[in-house]
């Protein structure tokens, strides 16, 4: 049994939904020891979540955008928590909705995403700092 | 420690919310072998997705499928990624706010959800093909 | 390795979003045994959820109240899931769109959350019982 745990610092992203499946794993190539396992990537905000989708077209990346600046509308009347600014409280609704953990079953030693899954960093603020991830792998060695 | 992985395929489902837990279940009667763990189901697709829900009457799958899409509805004026169908970005949105994998815990080589929980598999699109789960699960054997 | 498993009650509370951070660590000192790990907290419920968000200033949980009621209507005419009142079908969507289970990392015996990461205990309907938790926590040892 194998267990490796790093912290990693994602550089500041514009508010958007962004590909960073890449970053990880150069970030993370002690995963290449595990034969079978699972990887967790934990985001430890509640501002900035973690979602699966799909890898290729940009333009699903701007939909989700989108989408979710609709379903999770700014300047609410009902919200009171409004101190730090109109895309504040949205950014906490929307990172409970896509979730603070992703885990992505490991076989022989490579994440075992389908062809067009891909990690996204979920940026819900407009103007945010670098942003920590716990990376945490655990499985069989070879 | 034990670790048991298998790739299952899922038989081409309707649009909507179908109950597998029996299918997982008799598929992966290697769960026994563990006392206390942790199963995760996992799926390839970014327009089909999981969760765990009321395992008894239909109504709640078909509501279910009647909320989705008024909440993330086809068509919208400002989705771009309009090339495969107006069912396809709906369905890499639900499939992101449902999520790619649960995790259940294992006791005493069963799964402990409760008495009216079951685990759905969430069709998104209107016609997809067979689906593919990696079933990961770990944990002390007996 | 080292596996931890425990079912706790969580005692009745009101419709909405309540924190549970330190109830949950009060009950599961054992964590303090895993230096590298992982703890699962998984509710056996179908209509109340559990997700992370800020610990601090109570009315992100008030508003959470207010969106989730706004995005997930009672009494839409399209539920047809309505004989245990106008409360239920929303808790049933509600608990999926948030979740069954939350994963957080254990880091030198202790939770691995951000500063303002805090658990909250999600309960959507208006009278129900207490809230039946599994704990499990894996890693590795001192």
């Amino acid at each position: 049994m194998n267990w490796i745990q790093k912290e990693i610092h994602i550089s500041q992203k514009s508010r958007g939904f962004h590909l960073i499946t890449q970053e990880i794993l150069s970030r993370f190539s002690e995963l290449s020891q595990i034969n079978r396992g699972i990887l967790q990537v934990f985001i430890q905000h509640t501002s900035a979540s973690l979602t699966i989708n799909e890898n290729a077209d940009s333009t699903v990346r701007s939909d989700f955008e989108a989408h979710f600046n609709e379903m999770i509308p700014e300047n609410q009347p009902y919200y009171r928590h409004t101190m730090e600014g109109s895309d504040d409280m949205p950014a906490h609704l929307k990172s409970s909705i896509l979730g603070a953990s992703i885990q992505v079953p490991i076989t022989s030693g490579s994440l075992n995403l389908g062809t067009w899954q891909g990690i996204y960093l979920c940026e819900h603020r407009n103007h945010s700092g670098p942003r920590t991830l716990v990376l945490t792998a655990w499985g069989e060695s070879y």
